[in-house]
């Protein structure tokens, strides 16, 4: 990594883009992490649609490459009759909607395109230069959140602090890193490895150690024991939904850790993209979403339990708000009993 | 498995014995399992102490293993001269003590067949014969110690409970539940995986599905949101050290998981084969061993995180005897804080 660069997995950039040459979307393979860099390349958007459902990318990269798609869709159609553009986007756009039913800001943001493209056909315009320059500026728009988040959260990190983190909490898990060692701090961060899918060791460890921080790898039992014999400052993680009493859903394990922490009075700060979700009261209105027992009883095609065991895999947990010391968001960081603050002017 | 017999894990017997057919020592291959029941097979001591040392068994198989190198080594010199027995016995022992160096119950073990071996030899009798049959009866003494410990855990056992364990505890973890059904409890269990080396995966919820109970598998990271959830009534796990002050040292992972079951007011109930450690007076005298970070980096040969990220891999952590409700011994269960009434007599 240059010096003025940013770890791969942390440019989103780089992570999904539109190629000219080729006239493909191409999008960073992060299954293949940390042992392959593989470009994943695809013509239409129902390859982009596809390679959601298939896990290509995840987490922050998802919207991007929902939006890029789009964009192909756009270019597929450039010189088609007006009315075979409007059937096309619409159904490119549907098909990108189902691939993630469930994630709001995608779907926001495909909506917003939807009422873009439907205008600019109206008035003969760009359609494809509209599409590609609106996924472009999403993308710029999460990179600027990622930063303003990162930078948030490095005030509340102390020189020589070792943060433990939990899965992959995207781009402002580095930022907040990168504006500490900015300011001086030197830093180093704990990785949890995060299974069953590890996202922890496959792309948080790999992030930050490409982005020359020290970087040390653990599993998901050990976070008690590090801290008691004091080699964690702070446990900071992303955060998938903000209750608006203050609770912290995120993937599964963060609370067993935000439970060591306290005992270990280690503060714990959780990053939301999004702010809180005026939507859900508590942690009791967060439905855990509830995956396949496969996923926990295999190992990349490798079985690790009998038939007869059954896998439970609850993909989230929530921590209560007793366990959080803040709540790092664009607005600032809120304490959890005062996190409905975020929504006054 | 038959109405009588036991899972072939829990069954010692079956995980370790001489085959006087082949004049071979059979270890069964705990690394294959749970996906295939393989038959380690070795013609000398000398294939016995590799078998060891490559984790072909491990836990309560160590020492019976050890005890049956002994035997085959006697075996291959029945009809040799008295003082090339003396040399071969005398080899064979301490090759095999060097399996693990630091295990004491073994060493006990092979100091007394050194004992035995040398009055045979003096006698004139069945060297081999001797030899075996004291590896088959310290395989009993810890069967029978393990349906002991089985039988007085059980006792704190509700009809209705679920169980939760990490990593694999030995037979008594079985026993223990198999008691509690033959008093008409109705009980199921809930196994960690156990990474880096997956026992709970691979060893424990193999034996206790095996052995009939209702098994569910989760990864390290679950326990403390299954607790919230009202999964989980009672924790209980084997023990590898327990020191006089009531501290429990065990597999990574068992201190994080004591302290969610704290917040949940679940008991904790540590099994100990041996009884407390009359050499360790409290947690700081028990030295955590550090494993190499290649074991935890990679899974099954498939690397998981890049050459730049350390990996920090304790083996074993120490639970405080605040968080322990009960210590399991062959002579009854004992609070922590009176854990030295063990030695009473």
């Amino acid at each position: 990594m240059g010096e003025n660069d940013l770890p791969i997995l942390v440019d989103l950039y780089r992570n999904v883009f539109f190629d000219p040459d080729e006239g493909e979307v191409v999008i960073l393979d992060r299954r293949k992490l940390p042992s392959e860099l593989v470009e994943h390349r695809c013509e239409n958007h129902e390859q982009v649609a596809r390679a959601i459902e298939k896990m290509v990318t995840q987490s922050l990269g998802v919207s991007p490459a929902g939006a890029y798609g789009v964009a192909i869709a756009a270019y597929r159609v450039q010189d088609k009759p007006e009315e075979e553009q409007r059937e096309h986007m619409r159904k490119a756009i549907e098909r990108i909607k189902n691939t993630r039913p469930t994630q709001t800001s995608l779907h926001h943001l495909l909506d917003e395109m939807t009422e873009i493209a439907e205008k600019t056909i109206s008035d003969n315009g760009d359609l494809f230069e509209k599409m590609r320059k609106k996924a472009y500026d999403w993308t710029d728009t999460i990179m600027e959140t990622s930063r303003k988040l990162g930078e948030h959260a490095s005030k509340r990190i102390d020189d020589g602090d070792t943060i433990l983190t939990h899965c992959y909490g995207g781009p402002a898990i580095y930022f907040m890193g990168d504006y500490a060692r900015k300011e001086g701090k030197e830093i180093d961060y704990f990785c949890t490895e995060t299974r069953p899918y590890l996202q922890g060791a496959r792309l948080t460890s790999f992030a930050l150690s490409d982005g020359g921080f020290e970087t040390t790898l653990i599993t998901d039992g050990m976070p008690a024991h590090v801290m008691r014999e004091g080699h964690i400052d702070k446990f900071v993680t992303g955060a998938d939904r903000i209750s608006l009493d203050g609770s912290v859903a995120n993937k599964i394990g963060t609370y067993q850790i935000s439970l060591a922490a306290d005992r270990h009075d280690i503060p714990f700060y959780a990053i939301s993209y999004t702010g809180p979700d005026p939507n859900s009261p508590d942690w009791r209105s967060v439905e855990i979403e509830m995956r396949d027992e496969k996923e926990l009883k295999s190992f990349r095609g490798i079985q690790i339990a009998s038939e007869e065991v059954k896998g439970f895999y609850p993909a989230f947990d929530c921590t209560p708000p007793e366990l959080v010391e803040g709540i790092v968001t664009d607005k600032g960081i809120f304490e959890p009993g005062f996190v409905e603050d975020y929504f006054d002017d």
